[in-house]
């Protein structure tokens, strides 16, 4: 969507450049005519390809022989709710990823909300909210890590405490990984299957996409936590999972293989964005109240104070930036917006300039 | 799949070469960049291209407001299950691509097979199946046309018989319409949507994934038969059908706006190969039947009278040349192949060299 003189700033891309790594990988294979199906196969490349960033990046040991390709993270967590899941309610932590809040709906489960408080001092999962769903029926926790959009890195010992209570209760935990690499620092990404005693009920969703600006050539990865549930997924029929794209593996081996240097500069500069978005805002919206960006160029701001149920149609119509509305992320939230920090210095800075004209004049 | 010193001859992709009008699309998007993700929109440049492709090839009239995006053929199949058809058992006819013999149950709806007999002179949809299907609860019907494995190209009358019998029980079609570009001389493509009446009933799933060797690729089209089906499949979670590739569309848009001289080349090449294919039986597969292949490079031989349950097996073992097993496509059923054909006139006579010394002595 481009609209004359209107700044998007609400789609979760990059502004950055694609990775001349990626693109070298991708004009060969072009050129090579690789346009047919990829191999349909868990491990491999692709395997060794994540394994080897996961023991780098993360210091996670990642079997290959577990990571199984699918076409998007979202299609994934569809693949595990179906295949693996009891048909049983999904406790979904809000805001969430607002695409990700249907997908129990859409593999006939009801959705049980675990809404974090807008007025809590840092987004945390209160486990006697989980705990409290499970004892009522619900099976399967949704777990976003690092979290789109509170921005929150979970700590070793936050996922301890999620994983106490979902073995307690018999129940599995898909965790959504997309964001790994964009942890910025002052945090260190721990995946959910790094955890101790999560093998037999977890899986993580990963992908190059968000980190190296790939999202539109499909293909990410399903982590399973042991070979019975890899078997399962894969095991499943096929036209559950045989959609990702020869390019897209492509892509994301050269990312993977190649793409740490050209990582390190993204990562640097919205840790820069960040601390800019944090200064801006206390000079142009005082008001607005943003809780410690740990990962992600997604920014989250509370800005109630401002008074209107819906700042980002004012800051649309009054300001021409285009936020994505709160209520998108939180049903029935009023009063936040979620703002996508991976841009230029300036552009952020006109971004805040335009919405601070719209909210508080 | 690699197999030293095996003839690989299952696999429904070609052994030509990608046209040089999606190389370069390709090539050029690569270096622009355009690796975000792509306009979650209907119509637009890929609804014009495929109403102008549709004009030119099938004499169709196709609003481009009623084109739809969606990953691939088959995901399109699952959709469309699961926004339109009623919770009831879906027909099937049968062979079928085998994948899609699982979609009903994913969907969580039983399959009801309409068999054709192997004996048949023609394979054809005997009207009294569906009508009985239908009248038993059935509320949906896969059609493919032009059928893989069938080879069959449904005439403008036999389509107008199958949709009396649909809409005297007010059920649906899912028309997979995958191998339309691939009709051979002789036969002309009707789609499903073209006869009247059907509008209100009916969707049409489209690719240029198997004419032009880009099923890696991943885009592929629903065309809603009317405007209120439309809505419904887009007006669907986003999670059902958001996952289609960028350089999926740029292909599918090179390929529909400038890919026909180079599709006149592999359709004469398919044309000379089945008759090569013919002549190629009778000298070395005298008891191999084979209907006339009117589209597609995928050939349905009747290997039954060598007197092998698993002749595809025999083929691997003893010839060296993988075919894809006939019970793969019809399950329970014995003595069948399905052999690629889209390849030299050299391979393909080495592989029927391999199937008779294979089956034959």
């Amino acid at each position: 969507m481009t609209e004359p003189g209107v700044i998007p700033a609400w789609v979760a891309e990059m502004d950055y450049a694609v990775a001349d790594v990626i693109t070298d990988a991708l004009l060969e294979a072009v050129i090579r005519g690789r346009t047919g199906y990829p191999p349909y196969a868990f491990g491999g490349e692709l395997g060794r390809a994540y394994a080897d960033w996961a023991e780098r990046h993360f210091d996670q040991t990642v079997d290959p022989e577990l990571v199984i390709p699918t076409v998007d993270v979202t299609a994934g967590m569809r693949l595990a709710l179906d295949v693996l899941s009891e048909d049983a309610p999904v406790v979904m932590p809000v805001p969430a990823y607002s695409p990700q809040l249907e997908i129990a709906e859409i593999t006939g489960r009801k959705r049980v909300d675990l809404v974090v408080d807008p007025d809590d001092e840092r987004a945390v999962i209160d486990l006697e909210a989980p705990d409290a769903a499970f004892a009522d029926g619900a099976r399967t926790l949704i777990l976003t890590q690092p979290h789109n959009p509170w921005g929150r890195v979970f700590t070793h010992a936050e996922l301890e405490g999620i994983r106490d209570v979902v073995v307690r209760h018999g129940a599995r935990v898909i965790s959504d990984e997309i964001h790994a690499p964009l942890v910025l620092p002052g945090a260190d990404h721990v995946s959910y299957l790094a955890v101790d005693g999560t093998a037999d009920h977890a899986v993580a969703l990963v992908a190059a996409s968000k980190a190296f600006n790939i999202a539109g050539l499909k293909c990410a990865r399903v982590v399973a936590g042991d070979v019975a549930t890899r078997d399962r997924l894969f095991g499943a029929p096929m036209a559950r999972n045989d959609s990702w794209s020869t390019l897209g593996v492509v892509a994301a081996l050269a990312a993977y293989d190649e793409g740490d240097p050209w990582l390190a500069a993204p990562v640097e500069r919205l840790d820069r964005q960040r601390t800019l978005l944090e200064a801006l805002l206390a000079e142009h919206l005082p008001l607005a109240r943003m809780r410690p960006l740990e990962a992600t160029y997604l920014a989250w701001l509370d800005l109630r104070a401002y008074g209107f149920r819906d700042p980002a149609q004012v800051c649309l119509e009054r300001g021409r930036v285009r936020l994505a509305p709160g209520h998108d992320y939180h049903p029935g939230s009023t009063g936040h917006v979620r703002l996508n920090i991976a841009t230029s210095a300036e552009r952020l800075t006109e971004i805040v300039h335009r919405m601070a004209r719209a909210l508080a004049t």
